[in-house]
């Protein structure tokens, strides 16, 4: 309970509007409105779960975005979390900490794209809190996803051999931000990118259903970032092609201009694209996905991570996994 | 990914200390530490799931509480839930947004609170996210737990006839915080009562098990709120006994001097005791609960919730449930 109850109507009034826009889903015995939701458990699955913070001027700005594509990003990060271990996401909570500064019309936006969002993937919105805040505006997401039992893909089972492989492009998103960090408008498509990443859930279940992939993460942190903590839980190094990388069009035209832009698709972060591991060399030639993935190396059994140019020399990232953005 | 990577070590150091600490669960296949854990499900068991939000000075002040009893705090609030469903709680998500003001001493300390509040009822940290926070501290909870299929009690269910009862005393919290509200310092159980209250699982469990009660809340908007959710819920409504709202000794010697007092039990809030309907009427004298329950009224088949005194004269509340406290 808030220490005044002033903010409490307005409390009470949104997560009404909230359970209105909710619906059932076919898996909940209860959904919204009470102390908990209730689901009935299934024998033969297993309970996936991720908890996620957004919080203003730390993960977004206000003035770079709308509030409906605020709440599909949102959503879609915590998402990508059910995708990357090979599940099919089912409920969403949501917590939001509300600033005075942002009004009904605007929450209802952003409500409305979380809503839209979490519908593309077959979710409900089972859960929430909401609250005034006296500072940025703040959401809590936490989703609920079921995988048949045991075929969950985690970062550790990665082996000597395997074949590394990613989903999509790399760098569009980390590049977005760096030219809105200068004042840049960035491509409508490196914005959309930024603004409005795309949960690669349907590529998770293949993956997983198939059980083609030992070892799975969602880029969310940089492609070196990432796939060392597949590198370290499975306790193996890496070498990778850097002329293999995946790149969108719309990078590789900044990148003729500046070569150093590379640095975005290794270490940028917040692709959400899938980075795994597979005993198949030539997955992407064989095996119909719903989406293309590219082979960009293979697990080494010395440690570290190694990436070479296509003369031979190593590469060296000059962007770290937590150096600043200049 | 926050949008600049300095504060990205930090987390990265603050999420290894907390899996460190977290320890695993029997009813886990993975705990904390990847996209997701993966959680076994049962087919003779329900999922019941809530999320809380806490933040400072809308929820709480860091100058009225230590860390270690934040931490208790912020995962009681949120254990009570499961609780007021009559479940088990077994897996705690934990999301902290960080004010550069708080240190890593601080941080530990509050995780210490939250860690030692849910082993007390069985549970295990599951899963976390930890981020910057350019305003106060922003804290997301959410809960996991599970009851026998379909023994849930929710807010409806209640019928004509069923006897109320509550658990504890009432008014305690809300009392102590007036009292610090004012500049005065609450006496040392109602302060208790406040900072480090606690959950009634047991109780709920019980009562779940046995099949005793139609319907159930926790309290934390204040009894008239909560129970006005189960009338809604329920089509129903409620007589109350005034003189039957139990009330411990250190709220009567207040009472005594200033009899107003009164509507703290009423409508003050967070007590996070139990308030539930049974068709029997003397559950607190020939069945042995966990806990003491006082019969505090019945329902009635008028709309409406009606306070009486023992003289028979109708009692008004002064707090509704969305005054602003005075």
């Amino acid at each position: 309970m808030p220490l005044t109850k002033q903010k409490r109507l307005e409390e009470f009034e949104l997560i009404r509007w909230i359970q209105q826009q909710a619906g059932n889903g076919a898996h909940l015995a209860l959904g919204i409105g009470d102390d908990c939701s209730i689901q009935p458990q299934q024998p033969d699955r297993d309970l996936l779960t991720s908890i996620d913070l957004l919080i203003e001027d730390i993960h977004f700005k206000r003035e770079w975005s709308n509030m409906f594509d605020l709440g599909r990003k949102s959503a879609a990060v915590n998402i990508s979390d059910i995708a990357a271990m090979g599940g099919t996401p089912q409920s969403v909570f949501l917590g939001i900490g509300r600033p005075k500064t942002i009004d009904d019309t605007e929450i209802k936006e952003f409500l409305s794209g979380f809503l839209a969002e979490i519908k593309t993937y077959g979710a409900v919105l089972t859960g929430g809190d909401s609250c005034g805040s006296p500072g940025p505006l703040m959401i809590s997401v936490t989703v609920q996803g079921e995988v048949p039992t045991g075929d969950a893909i985690c970062r550790q089972g990665a082996s000597y051999g395997d074949a590394i492989y990613v989903s999509g492009s790399l760098g569009d998103s980390a590049l977005a931000l760096h030219q809105l960090q200068h004042g840049r408008q960035p491509d409508a498509y490196l914005k959309q990118r930024f603004h409005t990443p795309t949960p690669r859930v349907a590529l998770g279940q293949e993956l997983s259903k198939r059980h083609l992939a030992t070892a799975m993460l969602d880029v969310s942190d940089g492609l070196i970032a990432d796939l060392g903590h597949i590198l370290a839980a499975s306790n193996v190094g890496a070498e990778l092609n850097l002329d293999a990388i995946p790149l969108s069009a719309a990078f590789k035209r900044l990148l003729d201009d500046d070569s150093a832009l590379i640095d975005f698709a290794l270490a940028g972060g917040e692709d959400y694209e899938l980075v795994f591991t597979s005993p198949l060399k030539d997955l992407d030639q064989h095996i119909n996905l719903p989406l293309a993935v590219t082979r960009i190396g293979s697990i080494s059994q010395q440690p570290g991570l190694h990436i070479r140019q296509t003369n031979g020399e190593p590469y060296h990232c000059r962007r770290g996994g937590f150096d600043h953005f200049s």
